[in-house]
């Protein structure tokens, strides 16, 4: 039996501030407008992902969450292994010595810690941590950012995943997508009470996929140009500058802000896209009752392309945040015992009638870090999953 | 006891297909974009008013659905009241035999033939009401368009209702208002198939006012000058031409998209403004259900400042599209009885579920005329409400 070779990594989830909503190359994922993201801890969520090769690997295969998907009808798994091996080609043709990996057939494995059915960008994390653990095994020289090119054809929010902290998705303008990555704004450390609290929605149909959703609001939506032409270009100059100044309440103000224009230009796509629901409006009156309560901002919601709510807020804010939250959540929620510190404030009825129904789980989280490489293997010694 | 003069009249409710939303002047009424409108029948949704003077009036007084309203506070109404007394002024300047009715009190009485509660538009059409029974009152030689700038300053969209059929607003130039009008862009006659369906909503909690409302998207939304300086301008000119060539499918598309892009305002209004819930959303997609087992548009939604829906349609179609809405709605839903000569047509579980439970309500009416003189009185022969 020849040598098995492995690398596992983690890889964390990110929820942009400024949203990533349009592609300009959809095969590319080369996005209309620029990004930017925190990166959440993977204590929470996190993919943990195995790469293997063997000679013994007639083919490439892989495992998500224990169950064999088909790797030869997805197109961007393709890309992003293509770009893998001719990358661990070159390296292997400066040095002769090295083993001919990039011939042999990979075997990956995949698993998340939290629920993929939650909408909770999984296959940003997924991307991030396949890319990383395949460069990895590969020992390829190449910088985050250069493997966050890679990781983006996967996903194209993936790419932000490559980095912890607060990191940006620069649009870039080459048709090649070579200056389309992502590059961090700051280092987890340098504002490091950030926290989240994700407000997990029971109805989770989506309504649209994101994927078709873009290419629906860029040749639909008559505001959409407004918003990448001018409203996110200045939004991501505010918000890169309100992350450097630890400046919370513009930060809550711009997430805001770009989370409400990102669904504007859903509502305006023909036909229409609706991913918040009663509940998500619900939680969002919640939030500036929150704020009008504290006198000033202290937590900000965001929304991507489904109804859950991601809550930002500081750690010295927390007792009085997650207090109304929980005076609004069901005692029944599932993660609502992490809110047991609080006292539960009181919330509007109308409000809490509508969270406390269609919020089914409660996830607290904090901002962290990137990608980190582990010697725990999702797949056994023989790069087959363990039985 | 002196003479009682008495002018009663109804008029219409209309429901705009480009919508009118944001005021350039807030005093005079005056808005961010042209819009334009069909009116509904007055046989099933009208105001009836009553203008009364006489010299043992001694002061302005009015009654809404039997209840007295105080006339003081209300500015809106002192301008229209200043507007018609001024012009009947100048009627008695220029013949001293004509009775001196602007020096007298003024009693006004008015009743809708449908809840107020519903949300459905009622204060322009009770504003279209005083302005002509006034206008009657004091026999002013004013054209409609004239009356029009004057029921404007009531309530805006009020200046529509002066008119059956449909209906343009010029939002005009001038800082004074003397060129922000209504005008008939073509008699209901011209195109006398159109009908309406409302779904009137069980929730009927209004998020914010109109009023307010506008005031807050013209600050604060960053996509809404995109949309009055381009987007409504252009489907104004596409709107009045598909209205004049009786193309449904233009009139339609350009009626869903508009109404889907006044909410995007909304919703990039900062704090969100939120009019449709979950249960538009469904009739949105059922509206969406219709039109694909069509295979052709042949209804189209649109929502005001509420989430009550106006679904038109033609009446070579009517069967069609009212055995969906009958498929999706209660029998006990008030007005079903209405649908009783329909089939119900089978509608997905999960929209039938959603507006079954949210719809209390419909109206089954048909596109109308102008605002109409009527011998019958809302007011007693003394001019005060009969007991």
């Amino acid at each position: 039996m020849s040598t098995v070779h492995l690398s596992s990594t983690t890889a964390p989830v990110n929820i942009a501030v400024v949203k990533y909503w349009g592609k300009r190359d959809p095969t590319l994922n080369l996005p209309t407008n620029s990004s930017i993201s925190v990166t959440l801890s993977q204590d929470d969520l996190r993919a943990w992902t195995t790469a293997s090769c063997s000679q013994d690997f007639p083919e490439d295969r892989m495992w998500l969450n224990g169950e064999e998907r088909s790797t030869t009808d997805d197109k961007r798994l393709l890309a992003c292994l293509k770009e893998l091996r001719s990358l661990r080609t070159r390296v292997e043709q400066e040095d002769g010595t090295l083993p001919k990996l990039s011939g042999m057939g990979l075997h990956i494995a995949s698993e998340n810690n939290f629920p993929t059915a939650a909408g909770l960008a999984s296959s940003a994390a997924g991307f991030a941590a396949l890319v990383r653990a395949v460069a990895d095994l590969y020992k390829l020289p190449s910088s985050r950012t250069e493997l966050s090119r890679i990781a983006r054809q996967g996903s194209g929010s993936a790419c932000r995943s490559l980095f912890g902290g607060y990191v940006a998705w620069e649009m870039g303008t080459r048709e090649d997508g070579s200056d389309s990555q992502a590059v961090q704004v700051a280092e987890a450390d340098h504002w490091p009470t950030m926290k989240a609290c994700i407000l997990v929605a029971s109805a989770q149909k989506k309504d649209v996929s994101s994927t078709s959703g873009m290419q629906s609001t860029t040749k639909t939506s008559l505001l959409f140009r407004e918003r990448i032409e001018r409203v996110v270009p200045d939004r991501m100059a505010r918000m890169t500058e309100a992350i450097r100044a630890r400046d919370f309440s513009t930060f809550a103000e711009l997430t805001m802000r770009d989370s409400n224009g990102f669904h504007a230009v859903c509502l305006d796509t023909y036909p229409p896209i609706f991913y918040m629901n009663d509940v998500s409006r619900a939680v969002v009156r919640l939030v500036e009752h929150i704020n009008g309560q504290a006198g000033e901002t202290v937590c900000a919601y965001t929304y991507d392309a489904g109804p859950n709510t991601v809550i930002y807020y500081l750690r010295e804010n927390e007792a009085r945040v997650l207090s109304f939250v929980k005076g609004a959540v069901s005692a029944t929620t599932r993660g609502a015992d992490g809110l047991s510190e609080q006292t539960a404030a009181s919330v509007p009825d109308v409000l809490a009638q509508t969270i406390s129904a269609g919020v089914s789980r409660v996830i607290l989280t904090k901002i962290g870090g990137g990608p980190e490489k582990t010697e725990r293997s999702v797949l056994g010694p023989d790069g087959f999953p363990r039985k």
